[in-house]
């Protein structure tokens, strides 16, 4: 594990987009391989250089990746592995019938640091790591510590919650991150065993069954396109096809829509039941209707999709908003208190997203993709990267405890970050997303007809970084990005190589932005630029600038009249981050549920946040002894007093002692 | 169990109230002693003689008690016993832990309905599940079926889950009904015997332990009453005094307010975690603190009800705002969508609030019982008595699913009443309720001093009755009571038999009741009364007439601005009645997502209900391809059409099939 006293200079990476670029496909460091017409960059294409992301990746290199292992050896969650090769394994065994996956997760994270950062700690800690979990793989492939070992239960014998298909999808995408970044090893030969045990066992002349909690298809579709495997496809395809026919037992007090087994994934209309099962079985469906040229299923995922964000999504992108079974509500039932938008529904989501944006090219996945890095999964850890909230609510009612830095959580306890938690998924998960961000930061397609022909290549999220993105007839497009967004809305694209023939650069224009402006090499000075792709194509050189200005002001935010829980409030938001009112912002003697902001006066800027006019009013109290019923309209005091409160990103919240807080606060 | 093809006259009960009153207390039967001040009146000193609780009665009676000893011998929980008996039971035993309860519940509703109606196939009935019961027993007095037996686990090994005190709690309550129905039978013996084992087990020198669920408290303090064994009562107070400490095991996710071990019973400030829990603890807290003369006991759980009602409480009576733990919220966390407001907590508010107001005769928690019979013990069951709700939430978003008179139930499912539930407490709660509702109808205090010297007979709940009243000299007072409450407010009281000296008469004017009279024998005519307690304090002489007339038409009943989920929207009551808006009442195409109600326009008496002025607003659909995040101010079309419509009884929703539903409507 990286020294954490190590300052990030002398960790300094031999950055591998320093070598020249590997044009075969295995070698691309990217999470999902080209996809439609669009290709994702791969790490070694983009090197950021500083900012928000940038920042959040140090943090994770240097602070979350080792205490993620801590916590896991502490619990005996890597041990369990150990148990296993030793047969020392037993009814004792700690965790959870899925906590493998978390050490397959830390697994891919460090696989993907290592091809970010070069830092040979990381990947000597990987090594060790992986010393103990191939030790434990049966000589059929078959690896997982729960299941299938003396004392333990056998393998398979409860699909419904189980998890065993669960963990070796993830154990599958630590391999693709392994095989991308470094080549073949012995890690994805362990991979690639469990893989072939998988397809021996459920395929078409096996077991008819599918896992409880998706992520298998996911895994088996990307590793069978990183090692040219078709059977790993053809599996995934028939684990989604399998779907939605209620073959699942049920599991007490829930129906089958939990784990989506209702309904067949192309006949869906939207998302329900366990939000981050649903998202896993979205990705790897997309992932299959690509490989497979099924448009059909395709398109269920996109109608999915909109439906579901349009009806079923938070402000911040979050998704889930039932406590009960951690899932989606019905249309419309969006409450800020009890938005359960678990950090990995957000990975999740943008897993969903991203490969529907290369399937399809469509902005609006760039755009939620954006809305959900920001405010979701940059919320979730701490600045110190050593603690994280698991759901991610809009409204806080009574503060948060204390920290307790040596204590497992309960998961949805809200109102402070946590070191860890009984189910500890979000940690990790985490990891993997910020160890990878830049993966998500460019898209390259090529190939098209017309004045389209030849390379595109979209800038996806604003970031400083310096790229050189591999085009399609072997040269490469040089770029360095300097903004200091989202703080402020100026990024300036300088050329820095280029092929002497067109290119098509693109640049997205959030959906808020409404007066961007572009400046291109050789023209008269800023242009409008609407919501969408802002495109320059030309034949670029060295030292052409291309400038997107962003209008990144605070703005109000209204909800949509049908979600009950917010009606007769407003948000603020600046640029892509939502902002919160938090009560530690507060004068003395003003509670937070007894603030108005007036909707009549803008929010002006303030700091990273805005200023917000706001009244506050004391709600006539119940005459005493009386029940609470009397129902009198709501009333305004005569002369309520008038004051100006800070908002602030709502991702940084609760980071100054515990507090409550809202998102959208009800209006005068 | 009663043919049910009987009409009603012909198991015409042989009526407790003609015979001369018992005096002594062991023989009332009633569910619960006097109580500080006051005591609730037996129910053979009530004869309910038609209206709301005499339907729900008669088919309690009729059907109810019938479909629930189906259901139980069906699922194999009466069996249970009969194993257990011959010494086969093991791990294939069906049902939940707590199914045993189930049997102990329903015989406490056939114990008060033989002693309504003196229906010997009631009784007979009756003493068959007895004998299968307590052939049951060990031989130390030991009784459940799921634990301390072969191929089962040990008794008491799991004090959160088990549910074993919970379930002899419920035997007790059963054996108080019959106690003091019947007298004391082999049936009370067998409760005796299990009450003996309980206080030998945990008593002062043995396990210091508590039971997960609360419930022994209330049956341990009742039944010490009904028996005179102190003993009984010190071991419920050694019971509500070890709560809070955090001594039971945690239960996966579930902090220790879950089951009230978070703090001491005289600590807390308001009711949190598990609403049934909450509230059986409360009440047997109530007992305990009465029996031991505990002042500060008493004003605990009065301050936890102060709060609570006024918090987290619904407009229904309702309490539990959360599936996740079925439990309270925070303050002002009330959503209307996914209200959980369990009927069994709706039982045991009434519990506790009885029992508050026979401790003070303080009228809020009369109030609270009347709007909770209304519009949740009511709303359970169907109008057959063969389904019921489980959850009774303020709206529904989608409609439910048709009924499936086979299927055992998911117990939260929205929007249709069930046969059955996995989780089966509530249909047995609400028959118990039922067949003893005329024991809260009345109460009776003496004592006193100068001009309230002597007994005051108060009417608590307003309903058709021929009451003869045990006073204190043992006299008696005899009033016919005939009302067409709640459809109409007049409340005509005769005296039909009176003592020779002074006694009180107290009608209860509930708090919405704005513009009462009263009118009273030999006065002027009707004059104001207030809310509270309308007196009239006379010599009353057999003829004297009472007329109370209570205001019964609709009102619009705006909720707490501090109510986030209910902000924008206002509900209409009348009388004790909560009314909805359902969409089997909308006009073709209008959508009850779109109907805002007109607030200046006061609803008008239609049928049982309520008609309302309403615009139908279709919100602006977002642009294709934008998310909907886009955040333009809500506006109001410029020509809405304006239309009126029928709002029904709450308790009676979804009784015409598939339908959505709001209590609050969003307004203009």
């Amino acid at each position: 594990m990286t020294d954490t006293s190590t300052a990030p200079a002398a960790s300094a990476p031999t950055h591998r987009s320093e070598h020249a670029p590997v044009r075969d496909d295995v070698a691309r460091a990217r999470p999902v391989a080209p996809h439609g017409a669009h290709r994702g960059v791969g790490i070694e294409e983009v090197r950021l250089t500083g900012g928000f992301w940038r920042d959040l990746q140090e943090t994770n290199a240097r602070a979350t990746l080792e205490h993620c292992l801590e916590w896991m050896e502490r619990l005996g969650w890597v041990a369990n592995f150990d148990r296993v090769a030793a047969g020392t394994t037993g009814p004792d065994r700690p965790g959870w019938q899925f906590s493998d996956s978390e050490v397959y997760k830390l697994l891919e994270a460090l696989a993907w640091e290592y091809g970010r950062s070069g830092d040979e700690a990381v990947n000597a800690t990987f090594e060790a790591l992986v010393d103990r979990v191939a030790a434990a793989q049966d000589d059929d492939g078959y690896l997982n510590t729960c299941f299938g070992h003396p004392g333990r239960p056998e393998r398979y014998g409860d699909l419904s919650s189980g998890h065993e298909l669960y963990c070796t999808g993830h154990l599958l995408q630590a391999a693709v991150a392994r095989l991308r970044t470094v080549g073949h090893d012995r890690f994805v030969e362990v991979a690639r065993r469990a893989a072939d045990h998988v397809c021996r066992e459920f395929g078409v002349d096996g077991r008819d069954g599918i896992c409880g909690h998706p992520e298998i298809e996911v895994g088996l579709a990307e590793l069978g396109r990183a090692l040219g495997e078709p059977r790993y496809t053809e599996q995934a395809r028939l684990f989604v096809e399998r779907r939605g026919r209620g073959t699942l037992a049920p599991i007490a007090l829930l129906g089958p829509s939990y784990f989506q087994d209702d309904v067949p994934v192309r006949e869906a209309d939207v998302w329900r039941g366990h939000a981050v099962r649903a998202l896993y079985l979205a990705a790897g469906a997309v992932d299959v209707a690509i490989d497979t040229a099924d448009d059909e299923l395709l398109a269920a995922v996109e109608r999915q999709w909109t439906r579901s964000v349009e009806r079923r999504t938070y402000l911040t992108g979050g998704m889930g908003s039932r406590h009960q079974d951690e899932g989606f509500g019905d249309d419309w039932e969006l409450p800020a208190d009890r938005a359960y938008c678990e950090t990995c529904a957000g990975v999740a989501s943008v897993m969903v997203s991203w490969r529907l944006l290369l399937a399809t090219g469509d902005v609006r996945y760039a755009d939620l993709m954006e809305r959900t890095f920001y405010n979701v999964v940059a919320t979730s850890p701490r600045s110190d990267g050593r603690a994280f909230f698991y759901a991610n609510p809009l409204q806080q009612r009574e503060p948060g405890a204390d920290v307790r830095p040596d204590a497992v959580n309960p998961r949805a306890e809200g109102g402070v970050r946590a070191p860890w938690f009984d189910v500890s998924c979000c940690p990790t998960n985490v990891a993997r997303t910020l160890a990878s961000w830049q993966a998500y930061a460019a898209t390259v397609s090529s190939g098209g007809s017309g004045e389209h022909a030849g390379d595109v290549v979209s800038l996806v999220q604003h970031a400083s970084a310096d790229l050189r993105v591999a085009l399609d007839g072997g040269e490469e497009l040089g770029l360095s990005v300097r903004t200091a967004y989202p703080a402020d809305g100026l990024v300036r694209v300088e050329v820095t190589d280029a092929p002497d023939r067109p290119v098509t650069l693109r640049l997205r224009v959030p959906h808020w932005a409404d007066g961007a402006t572009l400046t291109v090499p050789g023209g008269s000075g800023p242009e409008g630029a609407a919501p969408g792709w802002a495109e320059v194509r030309r034949t670029f050189a060295p030292g052409d600038v291309v400038v997107l200005e962003l209008p990144t002001g605070p703005r109000f935010t209204w909800p949509d009249p049908r979600v009950d829980a917010l009606r007769g409030t407003v948000a603020v938001e600046r640029g892509p981050l939502v902002l919160c009112l938090e009560s530690v912002d507060l004068p003395d003697g003003v509670a937070l549920e007894d603030v108005r902001v007036d909707p009549s006066a803008a929010p002006r800027p303030h700091d990273d946040g805005a200023l917000v006019r706001a009244r506050v009013v004391t709600p006539p109290a119940p005459e005493p002894g009386r029940p609470p019923f009397s129902g009198a309209p709501p009333v305004t005091p005569a002369a309520p007093s008038t004051i100006e409160l800070p908002l602030v990103p709502y991702h940084r919240w609760a980071e100054r002692g515990p507090s409550t807080m809202r998102v959208f606060v009800p209006t005068t």
